[in-house]
Formats: C-alpha cells, structure tokens, sequence
C-alpha cells in the first residue's frame, strides 16, 4: 500500500515560560504565551498566536489566521475555521482565508464553532454555539447562529 | 523551548469485568463498569462513574462531576460540560462545578453538547443536540436549544 | 485491572496512490482512493469507501454505510450517523443501520454532523451544521437542522 504516513508531533513552536501541553497533538508553526495549557487530540496550526495564561482544551482545532488573546478558555472540540467555502468549496489560496481575532478573557465553551470573526474582549460563548458574526458587546452569546443571550 | 509536555495515558482507574478500551485516550481517576467499551480519543475525568455495559465512543469528552448509568451509548464526539460560565467565565473553583447525571439506557447521538443536568432513564438524544435544561421524560430530543421532538 | 487495551492503527485498508495520513487515526477495512488526505485523531470505519482527491480533516469520524465521492472536503471535527435510534436506542443490528451517500465536490464544515442521507454533487455544508435530510440541489446548507440558505 502507498500511502505516505507521519506522526502528529510539536515542531517549530515558540513558547513562553511554564506551558503544560498533554500529547498527542499536532502543533506546528505556532506561538504560545506563558502559562498556557494546551489539551491531549488537539491541532495548532502555523501561524496561530495564543498570548498568555490562556486554555485550550482537549479535542479543539485551530487553524491558520487565528490569535487568541491572553486570559482565555477554549473548551473541548471547539473548531475554528479560516475557509467559508465563498466560491462554492475550499480555497487552495491561503490569501483568500479570513482571520479571526479573538479578545482577552474571552470563554468559549465546548463543541462551539467559529466562523471568521472579531471577538471582543470577555465574551463568552456557550457551548454548543456557532458564531457566525462579529462579536463587538461583552456578554453572553449562544445557539446556531449564536446570539446574544445575556 | 521551555514547554512541559506529557502523554494521555489511562491511570488510577476503577474498572470491572471484560472492559476494552481503545487508545490513545486519557482516562484518570475514573470508574468504568463491567462489559464497558471505551472508544480512541476520548478523555475521561476524575470522578466520573460509568455503570455496566456502556458504551463511549471516539471523541468524546466526559468531564468531573458526571455520572453514567447502566446500558447507555454515548456517540462519537459528546462533549460533557460542568461549568457554564456563570460568572463570566471559567471558575477555578470546582465547588461551583456543576455535576450532570445520565439515567439507564440513554442514548446520545454524535456531536450533542450535555450541559449540566439530569437526564431520566431511556430518554434518547439525537445527533448534533444541544441539551440545556433536565430531561424529565423519556422521549427523543433534538436541536439546539434541545427540545422534545418524538 | 482487567481492562483489555488495543491501540488505534491503520489496518486491512485499500488505498489508492499518494494518499497522506497523519496518525494518531484508526482506520480499518477502508477504502481510500488516490490523492486523498486523511488528517490526525479520525476514526475511518470498515466498509467505508472515500474517491480521488477527497480530503478528510483532523477529528472527523465516518461509520460504516459511508461513501464519498471524488473532491470533497469533510471539514474538522465531523461526524456521520448511521444509527438513528429508531427503535429507542442503539440497534446492534447492522442491518437496520441506514446508509449515506456523498456526491462528487461537497464540501462539510467543521463540527458537522451528517445523519443519513444522499448529499448531491457540488453541495456545500455550512459549518456546526446538521444535515438531518437528503440534499438533492446544489447550494449552501447550514444550521440544526440544516436548510437551504444560497
């Protein structure tokens, strides 16, 4: 059988100081601030910036063009995504992937998905949630499409 | 690069007669019944309880303070939840966790996000369900919010 | 404790040329065609035929009664069915398991979770979606349940 298989490995990463990361999981290319802990079955592409003192839990994915700010939680399975599938299904051109910027002391909760958005600082996203739009006002945003809901 | 990392593993268990388990997983501090089977990628928390005879499949998550009944599935991909973010985001806390308990021969569909709450023996949860409130009566529940839909 | 454990792997699969596998995975009595892609932490179930130049990405799972046709895209974190708790719960029959058929060039977001059903070529599933009928016109898909939304 021809199939070329590799291992899910931490390469190319920078880190600050006391990072906890529970293998396996597949972090490349990326950089993670101090205090951070990254979960067991998660995927950090290159690119990807994570500031201080913030949690990615177990089974979450993030993608090329994402920063997180410092003092977040990022819950289990949570999926972000860089490629809306604008022209009818994935670009092969990274320059059309969107970013999305997420605050400080933002929470989002588990199994949420996050389309290419701004989201302000202390959000919180319940679990569950697809977020589809900016999020500019702190408070509490759920359901698919999420909305404000406190 | 000053990074900590460690492996999943499945340490300090409780586990009774002809369970399998299929790794990589990380399983801790837990109790699993007889004639359980526990799926690939999943992570299993300190605390929990599973009675005889179910079933938790890949991917899926089941965090401190749930308990499991007896003969129940849990699909691919369920993500547990004991904090809901009351106070604006993740407490540190764990006395403010929240605990969720499952009855007997519950089934819950792939992708369902359980906060915390009861759910009431034969009650059935389908795929994709976002369950927020208790569950009372036995039924089929679906959609996010999850409601009653058979 | 007399757990029985067994590791995930890749065994008794077909693949076609140059197909890329990232593991952790467990993949097992496949078929896989050439040029595909299947990224780490998926589950890929016996019986299960994916075409040419398919890409299956980190943490998605496909059951058994799965086929998908040639340039697709199944995004993260996505979930196919193929039990519909019909009967209350888990049937452990296969036979009464029910069968999905991905057409040619459909895309699936992440975090979806597709029941079973008959997905037409060109389609394209938003993501956090879940796809509880069949799809028979090309066009945008999102939502729990999903509807035609372009």
């Amino acid at each position: 059988m021809p199939f070329q298989s590799v291992h899910s490995s931490i390469r190319d990463i920078i880190t600050g100081e006391n990072v906890r990361i529970t293998e396996p999981c597949n972090l490349y290319g990326c950089s993670i601030g101090n205090g951070c802990f990254i979960g067991p079955f998660t995927e950090i592409q290159k690119g990807v910036m994570i500031d201080d003192h913030t949690r990615v839990q177990s089974h979450s994915f993030i993608c090329e063009k994402v920063t997180i700010g410092h003092h977040c939680f990022i819950g289990h399975g949570v999926m972000f995504v860089n490629d809306t599938f604008s022209e009818g299904g994935p670009s092969g051109n990274p320059a059309k992937w969107k970013a999305t910027h997420i605050g400080n002391y933002v929470s989002i909760g588990s199994n949420a998905t996050i389309l290419p958005v701004t989201i302000c600082d202390h959000a919180v996203i319940g679990a569950g949630a697809v977020v589809t739009k900016d999020i500019t006002v702190p408070g509490k945003y759920a359901g698919n499409p999420a909305k404000k809901i406190g």
